[in-house]
């Protein structure tokens, strides 16, 4: 057992954290600026393509992506980059090419895809030229069970008809998102597993609508291209746009939450760590009653209270990583839930602890804290809600003992 | 003791739950849509108007403001019905003219104003033809010590100079927004509690500069005027404009706070009853895994936790408002301080699991969840964040043993 | 609405604080003492049967039991004085001849004993010269389900037969226990709520064994009888014993539950005044790092929480009382889970911060802090989990909105 | 970073669990029945001698000592197996010699001890022939503060004479307890942390008395010689007695206090997966409303976090471990505060899951939780309250920032 970072990981930790205070720290009111100015609400502001520019050069870029095509690392050894790009979580991730939801459909087109699906979706989005989308939660029915989804893909000829409606599809309405990989029901008749299939879908395929932005606690999210709502109507694409094969939508679902899970909850821990910070400079700035805020036995509980939560949710993420490197998805199950549980639900106690910190500021435009709190809540409910996940490690730990109850 | 309410607040009650199911539910999705589709930002939507006068007709008015120029109604008689408006928080206080900060500032101008102040100002709130605003907070420093207010109000022979900046001044961009209540330091050297006076200003004085509309995570909550940031660069007004005299500001703070929080509090009680009425509906109307959601053990804790905070909370409000009847805003303070630290608390935790019940809809603009849970966390630092006053609390309590302690 | 306690009840209670400064808390050391010395680790100390004679004298006797037998109070009414009495609860409870399971007992007695079995057995306790028993919960079933209960009463001729396992059987081992009144099935055929049946049970009855003495938290609770397991082995009583009908065991426990929650829950918050009184007291005389604990902001957010919860739950349980005098048992249904939920958990909270303020000696024997805890913890399991109450309060939520679900 | 047990703790934990299951587990119902049947309270019963015997031949001795004399186990090759021993805490840690107090006092002896101290008293304890005890906390002071200790140790020729009063002393009344390391003040006039000495005290010492055993909820711990309430009435050992140098037991108490909470922490864990064990086992045994109550939503919510907060604090301790052995106990500062504050909280709140799910059996002597619970609670007060340690971490963050904030 040992805890210190392998050489690779402490090499680009440091070329990572010197790109983020020289380039992604000070371009942060550039971008703010730049939001603020733009006349398409879901365009991104052109500091980001700079900066990508100036990340790739310096071979900051593709992290996540094991293997020749991406960096080669594993996820333990991405696992405290995306930390750190979750310190500036609406620029970083962006800047090296490790947002989501590409790095999930780079994952499936890189792992499931066949060669020209690869060759015509997978290199541009590897070389930050085109975003995508990702749309499996629809708004009629629980989508924390997978058998609810309604969608269909329907067969016909050389072609597959998408019928259906879908909501906080992230990312759809920035304009550079060329590709959504959609979930749907080939065959509503099979085994419960086996009916859901995905395929790709230009986002100009005829047929497809954005309707809507969905908000977020108030939020649009406009910077990296919002949470459309979009209504597929009769969408024909051709069967090779299938992805893998007929039925195999749920497993490849479960194959992209993994390592999805691991790059969500570390870059929540960076956030939580630049909230910490936040609450520390904040709480020794200002003073009531004479004294410093920091002084306060309720803010330093606060303070402790978070860096001991940052510790522990750390810890329990990379070893998750360790067990997907090493075990694989399988054997990681129940730390993949474990994390998903628990790392967005401390990230945002610490969040609420920052804003309280903040008075008025906390919760206004001036401070990234309340954005970050409504983004981290709804991780709590994304890819179903905590409640279904915990059932779910509960009946594993239950079946050890199942047998002696006779259960 | 006696826990039912008297005749004339049932009477009241059953007006009002009728005008709410005949009026104001129905005309929810109105608002919405007229929301969406107003081109100033900032002006309230045609329907409140509509309402507010068949409000009127009906003695449905001004509930809140006790004597003959008010409903002459007790704060125990007052309370639930403003529960009930909270029920439809962005509409039914506007409709019944009982909406901060309305009703804080005329009871200010009810208790502590001139003759000449009352006729100019009051009369036209108490009409609903104007509205006004509360400029306290200061975006640099600390408000929740009165002594860090850095806003100063200079005589200068018979006129007052204000200068100073603001945040957070609820409804100062409502354009019938018409005058605002500042409060700022007329004495620096004064005794701490003495330093601070009120002093009206009109909205369209010059030196006056609305900068900016604050966010509260993500809303600007242009519905109902917005929060405005607010510079006052030599501002003179005529030096009658003060409130009562020099040196009272913070006594009328505290005098305006006590009903102000019967009134928050009430209101949140009935977002609370809103949120849990949406979850039961949401759960029981969706399934997962063949059943539908309410029958799962952990959203049934959930409901019933919610029911008992409910039920604890209003009684704790009312006896709050008992207690300001019987031996006033001093008598009630400990009361009061409980009510500011505990109901804004219990209601988010309400309005959290509600949301998480209704999944990715609870987070975003189709259900009026998210956008309440804002309102409601930040009443946990508005006025001063909880901590200040638990700290408060417990100075009292220990008092009690202080001497005999020899501390 | 009114808040204030009628003309009697702040009369009694003005007596009753009278005797606890002047007779209850000064016996507190003799009552331990003698504790300590008495060989029977099962016998009441005298000081007990002295207070008695001077309660009685006084008229502070019986509060519990409405109507001529008793004081004739209401639950409203004697609700505060239970409170008071639960300042000490090893101590006061009984010497006012208010301490359960009597009460309980005598209420049944009072309310479904036939003439002959008032005469033999609530006349003594009435008198407080015997303690009595009830005997419910098993060792083998979750008994949160009554349709588990496996204890057998048998009709055999002129005779019931009894026979079960029974246990946490409270104050069993009195050596002043005379009787028991022990539920079990008469008939495991009838509907799932019919097949109860109450019978009394003499101590001495041939067949009944007390076991053994359970603990709680290693406690033997033996001041006040211990908490026993008992075995009825085919144990033979007149059929006259049968309390009321066969049949109607579980109708009549559930009228026993409702006036019982009242009392356990306003002891609780008696505790619960003591516990944040000592939490006060001992936090001004103790210093570290050159300070009273007190000042501490840790220590007085736990002092601050501590007043609103109570404050809270005295105004839940009050309503409650309220309740079941002007709509019965059925109407306050809600209410009676809603104590029975959030009282144990908030005065287990604030003894926890006492116990925690107190260092080592929080835990110790020295200060009554543990005790109380564990007495209190154990509440949450007691006449079921909370768990179960909480269910079925959300199915009484839920009902409302089944209708339109079709549910 | 690598998340496997290297091979010498894998091998040695495969041979303690195989021990467990051999020989301690079956002991248990025995340990317990001769703790009944004893007629010294504070003797341990026989068969604990005879399992050390078998341990010991075993190799399973003494891991917690590093270097020759012990083991020679790093920190992290010790944390996995204290773990084990933590599954039966009141049996399997005496059974290997590597139970607390003597674990410290071995610790201290070899660090700070002299050769003839160490042949006195670290040889027998190293072989298991007596036990000791360490006598810092005190009656009277909050003794969380260092500076606030009373007991003063006084030169008088060539003895030290050492008068005061120790409370909670554990071990203490064991027959087999032979000697005492006792804190105290040589100079009060010196530096806070040079004021302090710790000396060595035979417990036959004319002038020590032990004057009762201390409870912990209800528990007096006779099992491993209790908690006693000790005066030492002008003791007189000879001079050479003393540890170390005069002036050095702060210092000596900081040293001893890394391992011993690793050592805590790692039990508390074992008891959490015993607990967890024991919930699983008894919610699947057991019906209620005909369904197992391991079938109900919220248990399954129990068992979820139990297993997820377990996961947790593992990481968070093993990774302590590690840092002492590699960058020391200084290094490793924060660490050990943020296990002493966590993992007794976290294990605490298992326990209380685990004995709600058990009804009145959690909270009796029939099954270990209770028990298990009173004393994991305890270790949050124990060595200074949780509060003490948040307090210090905290600063030690904020220090991180101090020098920009000017403060």
């Amino acid at each position: 057992m040992d805890f210190a970072f392998d050489e690779r990981t402490e090499q680009l930790r440091g070329q990572l954290l010197e790109f983020m205070d020289s380039h992604v720290y000070p371009a942060e009111p550039v971008f703010q600026r730049q939001l603020a100015e733009r006349t398409d609400p879901w365009a991104p502001p052109p500091i980001v393509d700079e900066l990508k520019a100036q990340a790739r050069e310096r071979g900051l870029w593709n992290f996540f992506l094991p293997g020749e095509q991406g960096a080669g690392l594993t996820n333990l050894q991405y696992a405290p980059l995306a930390e750190i790009t979750g310190r500036s979580p609406h620029l970083a991730p962006s800047v090296v090419n490790c947002a989501a939801p590409d790095t999930g459909n780079m994952e499936v087109l890189h792992m499931f895809g066949s060669e020209a699906q690869r060759k015509q979706w997978l290199q541009p989005l590897l070389d930050g030229q085109i975003r995508s989308a990702f749309a499996m939660t629809e708004p009629d029915v629980a989508s924390s069970d997978a058998r609810n989804i309604a969608t269909r893909i329907r067969r016909e000829g050389d072609e597959y008809v998408i019928t259906g409606r879908k909501w906080y599809i992230s990312g759809a309405m920035n304009p550079n998102c060329a590709i959504f990989i959609v979930m749907g029901k080939t065959d509503p008749e099979a085994a419960p597993h086996r009916q859901q299939s995905m395929i790709l879908v230009p986002r100009d395929a005829p047929g497809l609508t954005v309707e809507r932005g969905m908000h977020v606690f108030g939020y649009t999210d406009g910077d990296h291209g919002g949470h459309a709502e979009v209504v597929f109507d009769e969408v024909r694409v051709p069967a090779e746009n299938l992805i893998a094969e007929e039925g195999s939508g749920f497993a490849i679902a479960q194959a992209r939450l993994g390592p999805g899970r691991i790059h969500h909850c570390m870059r929540a821990i960076g956030m939580a760590e630049r909230a910490l910070e936040l609450m520390c400079r904040r709480t020794l700035s200002r003073e009531t009653f004479g004294r410093p805020i920091a002084d306060a036995g309720v803010v330093q509980d606060w303070i402790a209270e978070s860096r001991v939560r940052i510790e522990q949710q750390r810890l329990l993420v990379l070893k998750t990583a360790w067990l997907m490197d090493t075990v694989g998805n399988q054997g990681a199950h129940t730390e993949i839930q474990a994390i998903k549980i628990s790392t967005p639900l401390a990230v945002e106690w610490i969040l609420d602890k920052a804003i309280q910190a903040h008075g008025a500021g906390g919760v206004s435009q001036d401070f990234p804290l309340a954005e970050l709190w409504a983004g981290v809540r709804t991780l709590r409910l994304a890819d179903g809600p905590d409640e279904v996940h915990k059932r779910s490690l509960a009946r594993r730990e239950l079946k050890k003992y199942r047998a002696e109850a006779g259960r």
